[in-house]
């Protein structure tokens, strides 16, 4: 990779709830991504300290956070960072919000994943909502006290992770990368072994696939915001 | 089976729009009921005639309905009935409710199945409407035009087949009847070889049992009327 | 009642915002199941301090948890236990949620009512998702902290108080029981003296009676969740 | 009643689907009208030959029809019309939406009543569409073929029948004419025969009344449309 | 104007969950309502301190404020009162809701005009979900610690900021009242230097006037709520 | 343009209920892709012969046809087909929808534009039914009557006519081209004489251009459905 290979390098960053929910729901498409030389950023809000009615939560947290670094080197990202918000989020404040606007306007991705809007888990659903409110304040002149300057990626999509999409306006043809995608959720031990999300993930996959008529293995996603450049033809 | 046990046989009644569509979204629940000594009847409203951009209507809706009743055999229903409504529905007339209404107040069923109410398929939700307006309208002392007595199911239960159920009330372990459900869903040839179906129904499957935590395949539904014999504990 | 009867003994738990929101939405089915010998336990988020513009909070919290033990009894329950959460939630924290898991996993549920999801009243709404949330939280293998182990109850029933439910599952005849419905929801006098409460529910179930074609009076719940077990037909 | 009470004379313009539909919804709102010089037309757009499951058809709509009149002059209606479209309406045809463009320009009503837009029941909620939709083409310079003037009502109000309304924006105290709209209901002696819907009527106003805090009985309404004149304060 | 004029001097209320957002909503109607005497109160929630990304916080706010009370000076306000909640809400506590409930005890408004309830915005979301509920409980014999007696306005309207609202159920012809409103807006100079939400509102009205086929400029609301004595042939 | 921008070449499709909707919803954006040379059609499904109150409708259609092609030629499209549909359409016809799955897998467009799925107009949404449907029906191995191969363009956009986008997801700065549009827009004399959609949307493009922070003039879209193809980022 030359010079102006690197100069177009695009950044991708992903939100995540807890330490495997960006696998599950677009780990196939960034690991295509990360093939294509994005440079990829994972946000994982909790820690996901309350994943066990066996271990204690201080233990917990540790062994999920090791998985997490573990599972995104599979994908091919380049860094995880930890918000360390407790784990079952029932609401957020104004301050986790300040720190997805000053997240947003530090890393300035081009592609952004969060949790789609709809998430039947309560968690999910305010992760999505807390960093789409963060993308909308961020993307203008408001918010001196988190620093930097208005910032709007290109695309910002949602993924699917205990709810699936009713509709979904894109669908990613997978096939190349879901074993990877397996790879890295299998990395998240401490979950698998209670419930299968490696099988679910790979039967969802696949009824995406066929169903969206690409006849592969799919990820689906809801187009929450795209701008022109973001789309081909729109690019004047 | 003495006669006491003949009494008590209960009464299934499914309506799906296309010659394929009970098999996919709820074969397995079926078979399962089959085993138990359920009679099972499959009312399908359009004869699938547009299922192929290759054969001429005409001969498609013979080809499909011939598929439809080696599917019904497998699952173990008792009966096809076809309406030969035109494939592709775009509404429904007052003809039709009272057709249907007829055929509740006939088949007298204490189990309803029918497509769920938020199907993204037009044909599909045309065929949810029409079948919960007959029910509605079958129930009370009205519609003297179509016969026989007022009728309510003591369950109504909506399956899913191109779109996700976003909430489901009632989830069923179909492990045991799985590769029923897919044998009978490969009967119908002719859509399964353009479509892999029964690759995404397997998927699907796993994905649902996985996640509602049974840990088997599952078909879920959403829980449209249940009468107070329906549920146990309300039998007073 | 002899010793297998007793093994047989359900359990009920109903969640509600307020002192007398319990008897309001779903007091004539639980006095049924108190007749059928089930267990029936109330919990009561806020003991309703906010409910007078002449008596201050202080007292007015002992006036109403005495209000909702009477009235307990009058229905045949067997305990009441108050939360003392302030009254007029505007939302939950990830305590109370951790709170709603423990008691759920320590009394075992196999039927639970709780205030329906559209609910106008916003602190009826916030305790109908706070108690949702925590069944869905307390089902899998998380929340260690909570204690005991996961539970998920057979049928989860959503109950109407000020908002009338738009779509309803379930209509239970409580012909049988209104008087005495009626006769709990008059204990909670502190409420009915300055609106007529009584009068509103004995009409709304005599349009429930008559619109769901019953011909008595109803409750109508709207069905969150059931299992198979619940489904006398899908008991496999 | 001199000559300048005639020239301030409103007119009302009540739209249902049934012959008792517009006494079960907005009776005792139209009685008060009456009183106070209103002059009010029904426009009842099947004659609700479905209505039973013993009379054949043709008698029906004879019988319901000569019901409809004696429940509008109870009322203190001045006429009824009867569109005569075929009962159990699954839809509607552009024809009928030129046809009430045709009756709105012809009676030019200041006050409008019609279904609310969320009826369950199929043939209310084509009722519903068919009359905003028309009210809509009505309102502006087009279709000729319907004659007449652009017209728009000051008010238009969407009652409830069978399903009730989730939120409504205006109640009206019928506490004074509530007898008077059970008399007129009860008019509709082929349908309250099999249907307690007085009884069920009488409940309901009771629980509107006291839930919305006006201790009386009462009849609410969605306020679907409402001109500046509408509304007192803002006549600038 | 004599006593008995005084006397009929309506009441306005006014809530903004930023210092421009009323401006924006309804400073059109508002500045006609006005001119005919009535008294105009602004709430407003927080004073928009985070409406810069280079101004500090603690500058802000002072700038703000003294830019609304300009600005309502223009419009015609008798007052503005600052609750200075922090910028960027997220959510809203039980002690705002008693702060809503006292005010509107206290100013005992017969016009509220607040966010509409689907605001794109969170933080105006906000601002609607806590008037609306203390609306609610402010209404009725309940939360003696906010004082006062119970309070209903006549008429409660949604109005439009950064979402347009999709239904609205009143359009106020504004043409002459517009400029008064650009001015009324072009008070907060600290915004509309960096957005300019002049030239917006400016073609918003005109979209709007348009559209509601009155001609001119419009502002456009949701009713929320009207009592009987808003609505001219409700009276009585 | 020499050999390979030809063949490079883009087709785009635009449905519209009405002659004049497709100018009023994307003529900006059209007019910006005709200028990098994409082909453009428009399919106007009615001619608008109900646009009057004065003239009749054998007459209106020929006028609205003529202003359609003119109007088409602004914004340099390269043909205008006209479906001749009754105008004021209240539902389609299999028969309307097997037209349009013949028009799609003719015409294989990139690019489609449509009615937005939640327009307040009955007709529009009529029209984005139809063609969605149509979509989804022309996008699989099926409707062999329709004949040709199945298509599916690369992104299909919903655009705004009388009813506001609540949400939108691309927002595309039609600065440049605002001017065309509008000129476009005022070839439909018939109907601009009456009401002034020329200003109307002008101040309508001026408030999108702000409130998406572009500063320019904007026309905003839903995307309906989006190919991997059509977003950069996802070229694989």
């Amino acid at each position: 990779m030359g010079r102006k290979m690197k100069k177009e390098l695009k950044r991708v960053l992903s939100f995540g709830a807890h330490p495997d929910d960006i696998e599950i729901g677009c780990g196939g498409t960034e690991a295509l991504l990360a093939q294509k030389g994005y440079e990829i950023t994972h946000v994982i809000l909790t820690s996901g300290e309350a994943g066990s009615d066996r271990i204690p939560p201080w233990e917990m947290s540790a062994i999920r956070e090791k998985e997490a670094i573990k599972a995104a080197k599979v994908i091919g990202a380049c860094g995880v960072e930890f918000m360390k918000y407790p784990d079952g989020l029932t609401g957020f404040t104004r301050e986790m919000k300040v720190d997805m606007i000053r997240i947003i306007r530090r890393l300035k991705p081009h592609i952004l994943f969060v949790h789609e809007r709809n998430e039947s888990s309560l968690g999910h659903r305010v992760a999505s909502e807390l960093v789409l409110e963060a993308l909308q304040a961020g993307s203008g002149p408001w918010f001196q006290e988190a620093g930097g300057e208005p910032w709007s990626p290109e695309i910002v999509l949602g993924y699917e992770v205990w709810h699936p999409l009713g509709r979904y306006e894109l669908s990613v043809d997978i096939s190349a990368t879901l074993e990877t995608k397996l790879k890295a959720l299998t990395c998240h031990r401490s979950q698998t072994a209670g419930v299968r999300y490696d099988e679910a993930v790979r039967g969802l996959a696949r009824w995406r696939g066929v169903m969206s008529l690409s006849g592969g293995d799919a990820e689906v996603f809801e187009v929450i915001k795209a701008s022109q450049n973001a789309i081909n033809c729109f690019k004047f």
